[in-house]
Parts: C-alpha cells; structure tokens; sequence
C-alpha cells in the first residue's frame, strides 16, 4: 500500500524502540481521537482522558478483549497541535518485554489502532505543517547517522538549515517573477528583458543555490561515509593495523563468523568521516572450498571499496608478489603502506606511508590520507547548511539548470513569457525541495526509508 | 565492583533501550539532585528545574563540555517519592541514533553522572522501599518473559502475589514465636510444648509453603521454556513439520548461518509454555568437514534438549537405521512421530504419534504431547501466586525444613528455647525472601542478571 492511500487522521501505533529483551520499550500512537480510545485501556489514578497535554501517567495497560493485565507502563499523554505529529498522541512507556510489548499492540489493535507504516509519524508532522520536507528526511538522516558530525549536520538541517537556505534564494527568484509578471501585465509594448530585468538576483540566487550544491559530496561522505578494505600478503601485519586503527579510534567492531575465514568489519570515525574498514582473508591461491570461498569473498569487498589500503611487510620489501597485485588496483583508490618501519631495514620509496603497528608510529599519516581520499580534508562545517539527501540535490541542479536557462533567454533578448517559464521551473524545484510543492510518490520513496514509529 | 560498594543516592544514568537505529531510545537518570543537574543541559520553554513530577518537556540537550546540541529530544521528570526508584528521575526520549545516544550519555558524563550497573535503578526501587525482593525478581522476569502467560505470572508477582502469600504465612509463625517466647518469659516452669503449643498454626504454614513450592517446576517451565529437537533420517520431513509448526504458533525463526549444515532455530508458545524448537542436520556419517561439524553441532543440540522429536518417514516404515538411532536416545525425552500419515500405507505402531506436515492433521496431538512432556497440561494458574525464583524455592524449602524440626522438636517434647531456634530460622528464611533480610552477596547475585537501564 502507498502512503497517498493511507488515511492520515485515523489512529496509529508502533513499536518505536528496537525489537529485543530492554528495559524500556516505547510504543507510539497518534491520531484523531487516540487519547480517549486509549483511556480505557489504561487503569491508573488518573483518567488519560482528561490529562493534559506533554503530562506522564502511571497505570496498567488493560486488553479491552481480554480484561487481562498486559503490563504496568508509564503514558504519555500529547494534545494537538502540540506534539510530534501535531495530532493527539500517547506514548506508552513499557517494560522491554517481548510478550509485553506484543500484547500492548494487540490490545491496541483491539481498540481500533492501525499499525503504522515506516516513517507514518514523521509523514503526519509533515502533512499537519509541523516541518517541512528537508526537516522530514533530517529525522531519518539523524537516526541513521554514524558520527556526532553527521548528526550535527542533520540536526542543523531539522532546524531549518536548508529549509532557510532556501526559501531565502526563492524569495529572490519570486521577486524575479513578480517584476517580469507585473511588466507582461502593465507594459503597453513587450519590452526587452534586459532593458526591464537586472540579472544580478538571479545571478545571486544561482550562486547560492550553486554554494549548497558544493556541500553535497561532503554531507554525503559524512552522512554515509566511505569503505575502506586492509589487503595485502599474508603475514603484512593485516590484522595488526587493523586492531591498532580500531583502539585509536574506539570502533565498533563485528566479526562475521561462520568459518575462520570470513571477513571483520569495523566501523570507525576518523575525523567526522565514518569509516567501515574490513579485514579480509589474505589473498593466496587456495584449493581447500572454505578458505576460497574467503578469498572470494575478499574480492567482492576489495571491488566495493572506496579506498584500499596495500600494505606491505617492511621486513621483506616490495616482493615480485606485492608489485603484480598493487597493479591489479585502481590507482585513485589506493593507499600503499609500508609495515614493520620500525625494524624494516630496507628504503622506503617516497609514495609508501611508513607505519608500525608495533609502535603506532605513522597512524596519524594514514589516518590524514584515508580523510584526504574521502575528500574530506579542510573541511569547514560551522554552522552551514550541508545537504545529504540526493532527492535535494537534484532538485537543487534542476532549479540551476532553469535560472541559467533564464539568464540565457535573458541575455538572448528572448520574450519575457519565455523567460517566466523558465522562472516558474526553478520556483518549481526549489517548492518540491521543501515540499510545498509535493507528489505522493516523492512521499512514497522518502518515507518508506524511514523506521517503523517514526 | 560489586553493588553494596556503590552508592545509592548519587546520579546515575543508563540507556535503557536497545542499541541500535530506530525511532527512538530512553536514557534514564536517576539520583539526589539529578533534576536539577540536569537543567543546565535542557534547552527548552520549560526549565526542568522547576518542573513537576510527571511532566514531559520539548527541548534540547546541550552538551556541557563543547555548547553543541546532541539532539532534540523530550524530557520525562519525576520527583521522589513517585518515581520508580524512589529518587528525583529524568527520562530523556531521543532519536534512536548511535551517535545521539553516544553525546546524550557524554553529556551526562560531563554533568557529574555515572554509568548504571545492570539492575541499579531496580535495585534502587527496592532500598527505597518501593517493592520488595520478589517484586524485584519480578521486574526481570517480565523482561526475560517469552510467553504472555510467564508475563501475567510475573505481572502478579510484581503487584505482590508471592510477597502477600510469604506475608501471611510469616504472620502465622511469627505469631507462634509470640506464643513461645511469651512462656519462655512468663510461666514459672519449664513447660511441655505440646502442652502449651497448637502445632495446628505449624501445619498451616507448612502446607502453606508446600503449595508455593509445588508451583516452582510450572513456573520455571512457564517462564524458561524447554527445547525441543526434531530429529530422524534425512527426507523424514523435518523441515517440513518444523515449518508446519512454526506457522501453527507464529514463531520466531533464526538461521544460524555460515554453512548449509547449521541448524535453525524458533521460538514457539504451546499453550503459554515457550519452546525453543530446533531443526538440525540430518544425520549420517560423513567424511565431508563441513557436514561433520554440523552434524556434530545437531548431537550437542540433541544432548542439550528436554524434547526430542523423532520423525519416522511413513511411507519407508521403520527402518533398521530408525530402530538403532531411537535406542540411542532418553526414553523420558523422545516422541516418536510417524510422517506422512496421509500417503502412508503402513501400519502405524501404537506408541507413535501419526501426523502429516502437508495436511496439518496430527499437529494436535504432537502439540499436546510436547505440552504433557513438558510437565505442564492441564495447569490452572488463575490468580495463584506462582514461584519461578530458584533463590526463592530454595529459601521456601529451608524454612520448611526448619518449621519440621520445629514439628518434631515440639512432638518429641523438646524444650520450648530449641523450638523457638527452629522457628526463628524459618522466620529468617522467609525475610529473606521477600528482602526484608539481606545481604549484600544476594542483591549482587540477583541484580547482575538485570538490563542496564532497569
């Protein structure tokens, strides 16, 4: 079912915590009507009915089918417009239990609620004016940030970073508009555009719309972040630099088991950039099924990296070996690293970064090379607006794409009605970006992203 | 550190959902002063610090230490006595985001918090008089629960069934140890006890905790569950009835994954007892290492289970490889079940229950048997009080022991100071079941097993 379909007043409830044995668990509902239909499933010493809003109530959650007890909870009652999604809302604080939680939904079920679709909360915030759209895709982007800078940057843009950033460059071009408008309704003769419009506005709301557009491959690096893979000849010191990159920067490390030659995945943080470093098998010829099928396995993660880091064991130097499979890779994603430095005797060519797992001499180095190939280095975040959502960024080069038609018609003498066409493109996009102007698959796509209970 | 060596005012604070992206996520504070405390971090309209218990508040957290925002969140207070632990408490609701939940807990770092140990704000609960021992067994036992019926039981045990029943039963003896030590003071000579003893009030109470007891093996059952194996030559059809089974009961599948040759796993309610139910490799003897290990891995599930489901193929009759496999295993543990009852046209023997995975029919009566083997049909549970603590079974027995010693002391016209010694150590036994005595290695023992956050 598309959202477009759903109703958007009736009442909706989910699990909005993760799935799994917890102290607490939340379960979220909203809707036309939900604290009343609530009420009498809940027995405390208050009635949720006549509770005020952004107030916690402290009672039992009953099963109108039943009559049994499902759990004892704490609820939180919101009233409209106040709340996440500007309806009434009550969120049922309960134990993080797993019958616990099924029977909280069932009973809500009972009691008419629908469960709610992924993202149905935030759609409903959106709908009843409580964000707008690039505030919307920011609630997804905070949760699914892995660094404070990501975070940072989405929580920025849920304040309205980019919702200002824009709506301050469609002014401008709105401004545009009513001039040309006021000419083709007022003027007695067609004017030259040029002679009647001055360029300047819609040169500077190209170079603002040109200046968030920049910030898209960084927001994307920082929200998403780039995938690096250790390779290189069994015995290198893998594993080593693996574990002394994971200590540095305190990684989130998970080992994909099954048999001794699968693969280690970590997550670290280097600079603001997230990280996803792996640990493959180390590469060698092999007939024995598990262990190919690791060195397979090697490959694929190998051929989905951003970056790859070649290391090579100092002690021995650059082997015939080293040389043929450093060849096999793509220069621009390449890191060459020379292992052991501390007791290597051997020169070390000028593009080789020399590092010791041993001493920790060296990290800081690589660590500077893997933010220079994200292309993250120098970055200035302050308090900019800083997109991450591709949806944005087309719409972004879209709206250029008309303001640089216009600027052309401008210049070519060309008709005032053909240049407002042109203007009403671009107003068009930079609408869709903050969701004044909307379609329901543009909802679809965005929402169905999201979590369920949010 | 062990729990008695904290201290239980000071402000602690816990994530008290489970890690990982989701809508949202709980951080939990408690301690003297953490309201106020935590004011400085809150941005919102409302200051936390002169807020009521109860309320919720729309704001953000600031980190102390750098002035950024960690996240938007809403902030639970509640002020002492009416909170869960007894103390003033902060509930902040956030996004369900790594790196927001990470800041949120710096942030509390930086603002004078500590980590909560598993169980302390429980813990808290029970110093603070807010429930007792079995209470606070309980509070775990909801979270552990797999099974609506083990969550009720706990749910009782939580509003005071266990604690009431050891109340009144404590009541009877103490008020026999009135009775004995108002002689021991009073009467001029030493008395006879049977003479001055109704050993009726002793009866009473031991009947009493017998019944108790004798709930122990069902609740555990309800509350822990047994395992389940399913087992027979390969194309017996185990695959297909352990998905006949799991559709029957809405289970929880796992894959195991890593090789073919790992087993499945899924949790299934029987009538309220849950049942972990595996599916293995089939067995045969096999050179291949891969299979090995997971043939290897099926004994180790087989040894482990309280249930073993032997599958006969119906249509091949008992072979001579069934009849040596059956004998290999616990005649207590093993169900025979004869498959594909539908198409078979042997004779069915009669200690087998005959079941067909593509019809369904059977399905039944092998349920029914798993119910019976697992020692729990025709339960009635009402609203009895029921035990699944073995802390508490194991106190229950010993102050029985001793209100024995007291019987026979009594009828053995023992002096009235030897009856009095039994009769104080029952008292103790049952004090300590419900925390009115403690000691600190018991709380460690019991509180180590909790959530964090709980």
């Amino acid at each position: 079912m598309k959202y477009y379909e759903y109703d958007t007043d009736d009442m909706i409830a989910a699990l909005a915590t993760p799935w799994g044995e917890s102290a607490l668990a939340v379960i979220r509902t909203s809707g036309d009507g939900c604290i009343e239909a609530l009420s009498p499933c809940f027995r405390g010493k208050d009635n949720l009915s006549g509770s005020d809003g952004y107030s916690l109530h402290f009672g039992r959650i009953i099963d109108p089918g039943t009559g049994n007890t499902v759990d004892q909870v704490v609820a939180g009652v919101y009233r409209k417009p106040k709340s996440y999604t500007g309806q009434d809302m009550v969120e049922i604080f309960c134990h993080g239990s797993m019958p616990g939680i099924t029977g909280i939904l069932d009973a809500l079920r009972n009691t008419g609620f629908r469960d709610a679709a992924p993202g149905e909360f935030t759609l409903r915030a959106f709908l009843n004016g409580k964000m707008d759209l690039t505030g919307a895709e920011a609630v997804n982007e905070i949760i699914r940030a892995k660094s404070p800078q990501a975070m940072g940057l989405a929580l920025e843009r849920l304040s309205g970073s980019v919702f200002n950033s824009i709506n301050s460059i469609k002014a401008l071009v709105s401004g545009i508009l009513a001039e040309i408008e006021l000419q083709l309704d007022y003027a007695e003769d067609e004017a030259d555009p040029e002679a009647v419009l001055s360029t300047g506005k819609i040169e500077t709301a190209i170079s603002g719309l040109k200046e968030l557009a920049s910030t898209y491959r960084i927001g994307k690096v920082i929200q998403e972040g780039v995938r690096a893979v250790l390779t290189g000849r069994t015995n290198a010191g893998k594993s080593s630099l693996f574990n002394l990159l994971n200590r540095a920067e305190r990684a989130i490390v998970s080992e994909y088991h099954g048999t001794t030659r699968d693969y280690i995945e970590s997550l670290l943080v280097i600079s603001g950039i997230p990280v996803k470093l792996y640990d493959t098998a180390g590469i060698r010829v092999s007939d024995h099924p598990v262990e190919a099928e690791g060195i397979k396995k090697s490959g694929e993660i190998i051929e989905a990296s951003d970056i790859i880091i070649y290391l090579v064991d100092g002690c021995d130097g650059l082997t015939a070996e080293d040389r043929k499979r450093i060849d096999l890779f793509d220069r621009k994603k390449l890191i060459k690293v020379w292992n052991k430095s501390d007791i290597s005797t051997k020169e070390i060519p000028e593009d080789y970064i020399a590092v010791s797992s041993l001493t920790g001499s060296g990290l800081d180095d690589l660590e500077k090379e893997i933010v220079s190939r994200a292309g993250a280095e120098n970055i200035m975040l302050d308090d900019r607006a800083v997109i991450d959502s591709q949806r944005q960024k087309t719409l972004i080069d879209s709206a250029l794409l008309s303001l640089e038609n216009s600027l052309s018609a401008i210049r070519g003498s060309m008709p005032l009605d053909v240049v407002a066409v042109d203007i009403k493109e671009a107003l068009d996009s930079l609408g869709e970006i903050t969701g004044e102007i909307t379609t329901a698959d543009i909802l679809d796509l965005m929402f169905s992203r999201f979590c369920v209970g949010k």
